[in-house]
């Protein structure tokens, strides 16, 4: 690995007037420069969980105090199962009790739960407003801190109700993941892993030989990660932000990994570890389609397993998961539509027989 | 007038991929033509009331019924004190209920609160499906379904979470007016006064000479009241879609009246009574400025009293009413900004003197 200093510390996201960077490197929450041409406001407000404003709150605070008059902040319960309108409604109340005007610029400090639902209250409070991203979580900083997909759940499926809606900027400190547990870094590697096998075999490769590093937390395997990871997102995202076609690959594994999350009800496992084994089953799904052979299924399956991820499902029946799935958004006129590759490292969205998703159900669940 | 017939039946809003066109005629429900070329869907969900669903409901379900394999129907409380996250959550349960997928075509059948709460369903439910405003108020055909403004209350504040969410079409079928009761009739007047002070002394001159027609529902005086409000706010958003700058002048008398409606419940007065009277009061605001003479603020407060408006306000005390508008959109870093008539038959947005303020409350509130 190169010394990070060496590498490009930034990601363009070219959507035109709405284009961003993603600024990735240890130490970024302290240094001005992070904050620099931010747009101007009289108050910011920091969106944070129970969890990580302990551990990362002050600093936040202290680099925005000197730029805004007003830095306020708001504390929301952490984990999945919050991720709903009462918890997005705390922010309305406290941007609302504060008189924060439609300058104010919101600052998602957290994982992905504080990511999407800051960037839903950012995207509604009167009509819009600025938000910043600052992903603490490994997950967060490879994949849902990027893109503009922001959104809460509802009791009948993931991420139903949200919007569009890009930050201003995407600020991952990559020292915010020394604190990260084993379970949420395990599960911010999924993520990862998933790059490979849709979109680029050579970052596939790079993983496997660099899974021990990134599993010890190497500050220059993690850089290396996170930008090739936000490199092809932002490459994927710039040709279709609002995910009429290519963007859906994105979603590899996630069918079948937000069945389990609704089935087993949200924070049960967390998104990545479902997403883990969500790609097991679109592997296993892509080789009945004829589209892989069995060997690159396994290949990705060990360093899935290798990763910390669980590979086998929770036994919901074949029903259930049919049910839950055909909710998904992307699903057209009741039919499920799969996430599969097409081959090793092309990806493509396709509906697949009943009968097969029972199969490729009943391998892999227990 | 001549004939309606002979008149232009539509008007376009121009906003690049996101323009669009407004019909407006008699008989438009009914007429197979009005729903040609909207995206295609397995489903259709109209969302309408309990007032409006007994009068139209059965009409639009025909209309729709030979384009749609389904056509589905949520009918909410009426009135403004429904404006909240609970009534728009029971078309979020209607589109899951359903199966309803991303490609669904909303259908907000009725006033201004339906047509706002159902445009940011559709721009909310799976991150945006496309949705028709098919206004059966003068209010909401003037004013509120044109222009892609939606939004729910917050109880700090009137339209505080939405989103600018264009419609796919806006049909205005000028038959659903004969059954709009008189006071609701003179709410929409308010919004159709509202544009000849800020933009057309012609309109103005047309209005006062046609408010008699007006009242009686003359068809024709109503087809060209709607359609040069449309017109005007056509141009208007054309040139400042997300409010960045003039848009705002779109809300002469809102700031006030917005405080009225939220300072006495929401639901108390109508929307179109509380701008009514927020109009005198704005006015008033605008000879204390010294940009027009008491003569102009007269003639224009007359004919608000013709229209069967209140012109004068809730005795909410000054103090209530200063600490209301602080919350207003327009409001920046704490101070209130007013739209003002710069003067007759131009409006800009201005900050004023709190005792200024406090002497117009003086004089237009008992």
């Amino acid at each position: 690995m190169p010394p990070s200093m060496q590498v490009p510390r930034q990601v363009r996201i070219a959507l035109g007037d709405r284009s961003y960077d993603i600024l990735i490197a240890p130490g970024l929450l302290a240094q001005a420069a992070t904050w620099d041409g931010l747009p101007a406001a009289a108050a910011a407000l920091i969106v944070t969980n129970t969890t990580v404003a302990p551990l990362y709150a002050a600093r936040l605070r202290a680099a925005l105090g000197t730029r805004y008059r007003s830095v306020h902040e708001v504390v929301l319960p952490d984990g999945e199962e919050h991720k709903d309108w009462t918890t997005l409604n705390r922010i309305f109340d406290a941007l609302l009790a504060h008189g924060c005007d439609r300058k104010t610029v919101l600052f998602a400090l957290g994982g992905g739960v504080v990511g999407d639902i800051t960037g839903f209250a950012a995207a509604s409070y009167m009509r819009g407003v600025p938000f910043v991203q600052v992903p603490t979580t490994l997950l967060a900083q490879v994949d849902s801190s990027v893109g503009g997909k922001t959104a809460i759940n509802h009791p009948l499926g993931k991420n139903m109700i949200g919007a569009f809606y890009q930050p201003a900027r995407v600020v991952c400190d990559l020292d915010t993941l020394r604190t990260l547990p084993d379970r949420e870094l395990s599960a911010g590697l999924a993520e990862v892993i998933k790059y490979g096998p849709i979109a680029d075999l050579a970052f596939l490769d790079w993983i496997e030989a660099n899974i021990a590093a990134l599993l010890r937390r190497d500050v220059d395997a993690l850089a290396h990660a996170v930008r090739r990871s936000c490199e092809i997102k932002a490459d994927v995202v710039g040709q279709d932000e609002r995910e009429s076609g290519l963007r859906a690959i994105l979603n590899f594994g996630h069918t079948f990994g937000h069945a389990i999350e609704a089935g087993l009800g949200y924070g049960e496992w967390l998104h990545g570890e479902a997403v883990g084994c969500g790609m097991v089953m679109a592997l296993q799904l892509s080789r009945r389609l004829g589209l892989i052979d069995e060997a690159f299924a396994q290949r990705v399956t060990d360093l899935i397993a290798r990763a910390g991820l669980p590979t086998v499902g929770p036994a919901l029946g074949a029903e259930r998961y049919l049910e839950l799935m055909r909710v998904d958004k992307k699903a057209e006129a009741g039919e499920i539509r799969f996430v599969v590759l097409e081959g090793p490292g092309r990806a493509g969205v396709r509906g697949a027989p009943d009968a097969l998703v029972r199969q490729v159900l009943a391998d892999c669940t227990r």
